[in-house]
């Protein structure tokens, strides 16, 4: 349509030109001798060409810059070809002239309102076509028209769906529906495929540049220098024309890195996508959520402290009573005897705070708790999945490179093609066979926990006699965690590197299938993995039953130390593990790349390249401009790859989720841990993905998938879990026989169960606000296109 | 357009007419005096005056038949008005070019073609669009394009959506948005407004005139009469002419009662509309489903009744052989007390038999069966939403007229507009009544049965021994059941006069809402009604404590009979009322009306009518078709409503589900009481339906509304249920002590949870076929609708 050209034109004039997307292949000048011999680069170098003559003609424009050894293809999609993808997916894109007014009504509403971080409007949408593209909020605008993360998306979406496979190539071995870049990353054509950063004067990179041209002017000028004097807005210099504005990263990071405001959900969801979006805002709610907890837990701590201190001093004045007399040693010794004596006291002060009579109420609370969550989330949800217009939105996923089809069948949606599928019988047996390796590396995991708890019972009554107590305690406590750590780690790279190679052999159709069967492999493995040694603790440590540990005799009995309360020891271990469980992340998300980072720009890259007199003459055919492009490339190729982000940080989260539902009655600090946890890691992570990692690719989602289902599991878990622990291992238990005992369990399951489902029934799914702006939708929409219809 | 006028010719052509709604209402000749008198009539009439003028424009003809004092309105909507109101609904309808086939492939899909009654293709659908009508199936010919059940469903819903309010009115006492029809009804400007079947010549009455006219016929010519000579296809008749061709009614009776294979899902859907469809499609699944417990059922029984003869024959051995003399007595009265001895020996047997040590077995297997029987339906259900079309339909619904707003605001949907609506706030406070009263209401159940239970209690140990044993049964059980039944019917009878009053006070806006507040409601105190006394005998009979029954004294015990098995009363009681209960339903929906109109045949109408000299001369003014139309709108109007039709049909059916779910492991022959009691009702259903009652106006809806809820609600108080009347109740857990009972509950039913919940997880809602035909529903409808605008 002639409409079109137009609108290239005004691209055309954007400086710099907006890259959509990076190609990295190692470049080698192949003579043809060489090319005969490596018929693997040859192939390679004939599907790159395949590929970039249908990208060609797919109106992806691509400029070719070599970086070393390595060839970079920079590509721009136009901005006609993004329209008719976007067509072509029936993207829903907000309307002209529907603004959705959101009145600010009561008081809550105005506070809502002053820890808001959005500026962003809702707008009723419709599905993009060119019909009528002018009814759509910015068509005049070609540079906005589509936010950052959808020009990615969609280029994606074509590069995934171009197809070089020719007709002669079909008998190959591997039988495939479509080639596109997928298929050329997995067979090495390309090294690497990415998305940069927009440029922004936030990069640590360009802050660093002006530092030093700041310095050096000051030195000229004999003033002095501080960091305070960059003014990001007015300083006029090569990276502020480089940079792009509205500088989204940059005000992404001003609003974001605010901890007590509303995390910017809608410029999350603009710049990184609709899946990463949903993360942060689950994440945000849980936070939010989680005060309610935290306030109540620390009622609960603080009752339970104070009943433990009163407690504790009644003791002592009996002890000191009766033993007045004993405890007059003075001098170093006794002061040191003392101070431990105080020490251990204090310990065992706030152990036995955590068990108190008010623990079953907390407990309760909690699992009730869990479930208001989900409810409250599944509403966000709704409603979020409402105002990104992603409600209806169904992209067609493209086969999985790697998926193999052994038999040829009619397409069943359009049966004039054919295609390629896996006999569910065959898949049937993969998945028989995934199910017993799980359940094999599940056993190991409890035969490693009873390993350990055998060695550092037998050490314990066989060998500590012979040592001092500093030694027992190094050779069974610390040494049993030791090696239990270890074999939690090694058990851990085994499974994941098992998962990940049965998941293949699985040999799903597309990659949310493949994601799905990973992710319900890894979190079944997890779950024993980090629960079960607390598991051991709630219910098996204290009572071994008459013939000890694993029937070894009486005298080999494991219990939980004074006074043999697992409850607060089961607390001591959770309060443990939920710090240093961070800790580990934290170390591996920030610190060993910051000191990679350091290693190789001290050692090797960068000094090099500047230094090197070879490439001096080279460099200087550029333009500054050019030349800023190509380091901002190189800087963000070696930036660290963010990987499979949200697994990971929904991993994380839903163990620390799984402390928090299945041991609540045992720790009531465990929210506040929680809390402050996941508070720092929004943080982190808003830092690690705007700066120091690459940017990940955009995806749309309408929900936080596999993830739900796990966390409803973890909720109903946490029920049972909850009952048996308050019944048989908190005080409060004990009051109570071994019959009356199995009746608390029954009420308690049967009543929180119960409320849960009263929850569930009676919280509708969608907020009436939603579903009453989204009929007020329906009736804008069709107004708003039956009058661009009748204007044309 | 001009395509209308062309169809709306051809359809003016059908001979009779096709009449989609009757109005009545008494008309009476109203001078000017008495109109200013009766300011009530003569409001009536101005409204029907405003009514038929606004149906005059909606292009509704109107045929006028006045019989007795009654003035019947038969209306029909013309096509043109039809396919608009078809359009603006966004009706989906069939694509003539989107056949479905079906492939008939594996043994399996041979055996269901062999039970197949259904002939209908299932076709892709789209939205139905004027702009390119002729893509659709059967556009050509207007009298069938749309279904009987669809020109009622679009008449009936232009009739609510017309509105004779007028600006001046505005000031009346009830402020309301739309004043249609129901608004009309409620008033009582018309007495009556339903819907006719479509002639056929299964007709009673058209059977009993031919038997007339062929007797008279053969008494002419000396032939001898046989019934079996009335051949419906070739006699060619008044009626013939009177039936439209096909005569679906005919067609769907001789499909629908052949109970050896599948319903004719399709006709009955064309025919009463989806939602009578949802409820015979459930009904169906519900029987076939029933046949693998039925079978499961009646092995476990027959092992029971096994393992009961065996050891009643060496009790008996054993009673025989040390007491061989005293039985010596002979003569008649020992022959008759040998028989008494011997029916009571064998009612014990039959008792005992329904409990052994399979019963719990049994019980799993059931409680897993409703899971399986809900995720079946779940998928049959889609499968049919998507089938019909209705997967995606969703029809605005008005407010019930009897709706009241009291305050004023902006209309959400369309700003330009106000609605009145009603403060939750003051809803909510009708709620907390309703939820009193049925706390109340439910009170006085467990009362009621409670005073029976002491009155049999006190009868027995006070007063018997005065009396001979007959009188003692006849005064406790026979009294308590007589008792029991009264305030049951009584509270019953109560209960729904305050549940239709409470929810009326709810003021739900839309008819949907208030029909699930009424559900809900009915259906919690049934729940309690039906199953109290149940729970009473399970639980409490056998064990009243060391007090005695209400703590009156360890004398006052109510035990469960010879060996105070209570199983065995259980089993009986519930046997007892899964017979009683369908016979009552029978008695009250088939043979009341059928002495109803006996009654009325013999003692005046009929007789009346065709005597009546005065109303002679009046009659020959008719066509004899005109004739046939009259006394076929006056015999429909006769006949009896079926009010809401689903509501008793299912509350019925879900209490017996009930019993089966709840109780399954005390009485394994439920199953096979269910199949047939569901069986025959549904054979008399579809008579009644088709032949006895008023036809239903049908409603579209896509799945079976709130009783899937109710379902899915028994089948887990089921797993409860049946846990503890498996520890408890049953011979199997007397072995075990009062501990390990309740361990045994923990595991039944964290077992039978757990599965449910696999279950639940691994069956998919919908078929893959389903989905997978969806996908190439959306690939055909684009292709079908493309090519139609490319023709145009």
């Amino acid at each position: 349509p002639p409409i079109m050209t137009q609108i290239e034109d005004n691209s055309g004039e954007i400086r710099p030109p907006i890259i959509d997307y990076v190609l990295v292949f190692e470049y080698k000048e192949i003579d043809d001798e060489e090319e005969n011999k490596d018929s693997k680069l040859n192939k390679a170098k004939e599907r790159r060409t395949k590929f970039e003559k249908l990208m060609a003609e797919e109106r992806i424009k691509v400029q070719i810059e070599d970086i070393g050894n390595l060839r970079f293809l920079l590509l721009t999609t136009s901005f006609s070809r993004l329209c008719e993808e976007a067509e072509h997916v029936k993207l829903e894109m907000p309307l002209a002239e529907g603004r959705i007014e959101d009145p600010v009504t009561g008081c809550w509403d105005r506070l809502k309102d002053k820890l808001r971080t959005d500026t962003e409007d809702d707008f009723v949408s419709a599905p993009f076509t060119l019909q009528t593209p002018d009814v759509f909020k910015d068509w005049d605008k070609p540079e906005i028209f589509f936010r950052p993360s959808l020009r990615q998306l969609l280029t994606n979406h074509i590069l995934i769906n171009l197809d070089i496979t020719n007709k002669k190539d079909i008998d190959e071995d591997e039988p495939m529906s479509k080639k596109g870049l997928p298929y050329l990353l997995h067979k090495g054509a390309y090294k690497d495929a990415f998305t940069i950063h927009t440029p922004s004067i936030g990069d640590p990179d360009c802050i660093e540049e002006r530092e030093e041209r700041l310095k050096q002017k000051a030195a000229e000028t004999g003033e002095k220098f501080s960091k305070k004097s960059i003014d990001h807005d007015t300083i006029e210099d090569d990276w502020s024309k480089f940079c792009r504005k509205p500088d989204e990263r940059q005000l992404l990071n001003d609003t974001w890195t605010k901890i007590y405001k509303f995390q910017p959900m809608w410029k999350i969801r603009n710049y990184f996508g609709e899946k990463v979006g949903f993360y942060f805002a689950w994440s945000g709610q849980l936070i939010t959520s989680l005060i309610f907890p935290v306030v109540f837990g620390l009622a609960i701590f603080s009752y339970g402290l104070y009943l433990s201190i009163m407690s504790y001093q009644v003791e002592k004045n009996i002890v000191s009573m009766n033993a007045t007399t004993t405890n007059s040693s003075s001098g170093i010794a006794g002061l040191i005897s003392d101070a431990k004596e105080l020490v251990f006291d204090l310990l065992d002060v706030i152990k036995e705070s955590f068990d108190n009579e008010v623990t079953p109420f907390f407990a309760l609370v909690m699992c009730l708790w869990g479930t208001l969550f989900l409810e409250a989330w599944k509403r966000k949800n709704a409603t979020l999945a409402y105002e990104w217009d992603v409600d209806s939105f169904s992209m067609s996923e493209p086969d999985r490179p790697q998926f193999v089809g052994t038999h040829e069948k009619q397409d069943p949606v359009n049966p004039e093609e054919t295609m390629w599928y896996y006999p569910l019988t065959r898949q049937a047996g993969w998945f028989l066979t995934s199910g017993s390796v799980l359940i094999i590396m599940i056993l190991m995991v409890f035969i490693s926990v009873a390993s350990v708890i055998l060695y550092r019972v037998i050490m314990m009554v066989d060998y500590c006699q012979y040592m001092s107590a500093v030694e027992c305690v190094l050779v069974t406590t610390i040494a049993g965690s030791l090696l239990n750590a270890i074999s939690i780690l090694i058990l851990g790279r085994i499974y994941e590197f098992l998962a990940a190679k049965l998941t293949e052999w699985e040999n799903h159709r597309t990659q949310t299938a493949h994601d799905n069967a990973l992710i319900i492999k890894l979190f079944a493995f997890q779950f024993a993995n980090c629960y079960s040694s607390l598991f051991y603790i709630a219910f098996f440590r204290g009572d071994p039953g008459e013939n000890g540990v694993l029937g070894l005799g009486p005298q080999y009995k494991d219990d939980c130390g004074r006074n043999n309360n697992c409850m607060s020891m089961l607390s001591f271990q959770i309060l443990i593990l939920m710090i240093v469980k961070p800790v580990v992340k934290f170390s591996k998300d920030i610190i060993l790349p910051w000191l990679k980072e350091l290693f190789r720009n001290r050692k090797c890259c960068r000094k090099s390249n500047k230094t090197d007199p070879v490439d001096e003459t080279k460099v200087k055919i550029y333009t500054p401009q050019r030349q800023k492009i190509r380091d901002y490339i190189e800087a963000e190729y070696k930036k660290p790859k963010l990987g499979d982000f949200t697994l990971g940080e929904y991993t994380e989260k839903v163990i620390q989720y799984g402390y928090l539902m299945l041991f609540a009655s045992s720790f009531p600090l465990a929210p506040l841990i929680a809390f402050f946890t996941h508070l720092f890691d929004i943080v982190t992570d808003a830092k690690r993905m705007l700066w120091w990692y690459r940017r990940p690719l955009s995806v749309i989602a309408d929900n936080i998938g596999m993830w739900y289902g796990i966390l409803q599991f973890l909720n109903v878990a946490g029920v049972v879990s909850n009952a048996f622990i308050i019944a048989f291992t908190s005080q409060w238990g004990k009051q109570y026989n071994e019959y009356e005992k199995l009746w608390l369990v029954i009420l308690f399951e049967h009543a929180v169960i119960a409320v849960k489902l009263i929850f569930h029934i009676t919280i509708p799914d969608m907020p009436r606000s939603v579903k009453r702006t989204q009929r007020r939708e329906k009736y804008q929409v069709s107004r708003i296109l039956h009058e661009a219809a009748v204007d044309k």
